[in-house]
């Protein structure tokens, strides 16, 4: 059996603006799931997440920012459809394009972690940190 | 009351090798103590991480790379020492080196998303995501 090569990481980034207040990978793809979407509940379908928690996350986002970052009515059976806000709009492109310039300016030490691995690791060394 | 700015957002980057094989700020944090304090639990002390939980990052580090990031001895009441091994020093310094250059890189959309925030943001809105 050949092991595959390790494929270039992918970078979760995470923005801590304050002891609770936060921005990373898991509301940035709600927010591109609403965008593509038009429902908050689609959205956090297809990341697996329950209606509840798409909302929650929603408004999280909503009153953390000076300006909403979501346009949403809830709606009756079929939802209200929601979509994002100029706000929300730049809110992710920033954060998007953070994630870009992040990897290219890492590229090189990146690199140089992934040549450090173990070839071939398959095991589960599963670690959320 | 005024309200403190907000200021410069922590960044907490995780490189994602495979799908249970990361790397991120918790781990660097980890060999950092351990580098500073030449203890596996001390270093996991400070950060508020039990015994245990401590060695099993460790462990799970030596494994996913080809040469062990930590050198250690089990020891007895008073702890077997430990310290980063030649490839420990590498993997931090080019973790180091990869913030520091995602930090600048996007630092004009970082501050752009920080501008966005709403001013004077005191409530809780605790979210990892």
């Amino acid at each position: 059996m050949t092991e595959p090569p390790h494929t270039p990481p992918r970078l979760r980034l995470r923005l801590v603006f304050g002891p609770d207040i936060m921005f990373g990978p898991g509301k940035a793809d709600l927010l591109d799931g609403i965008r593509e979407t038009g429902s908050i509940a689609a959205a956090g379908r297809r990341m697996g997440m329950s209606y509840k928690r798409a909302w929650s996350l929603v408004e999280t986002m909503n009153a953390a920012f000076a300006k909403p970052l979501v346009a949403s009515a809830r709606g009756g059976s079929g939802g209200g459809g929601a979509q994002l806000t100029e706000a929300g709009q730049a809110a992710l492109a920033h954060y998007r394009r953070f994630e870009e310039a992040a990897a290219r300016a890492g590229a090189e030490d990146i690199a140089a972690l992934v040549a450090m691995l173990r070839p071939g690791l398959t095991m589960d060394i599963s670690d959320d940190t």
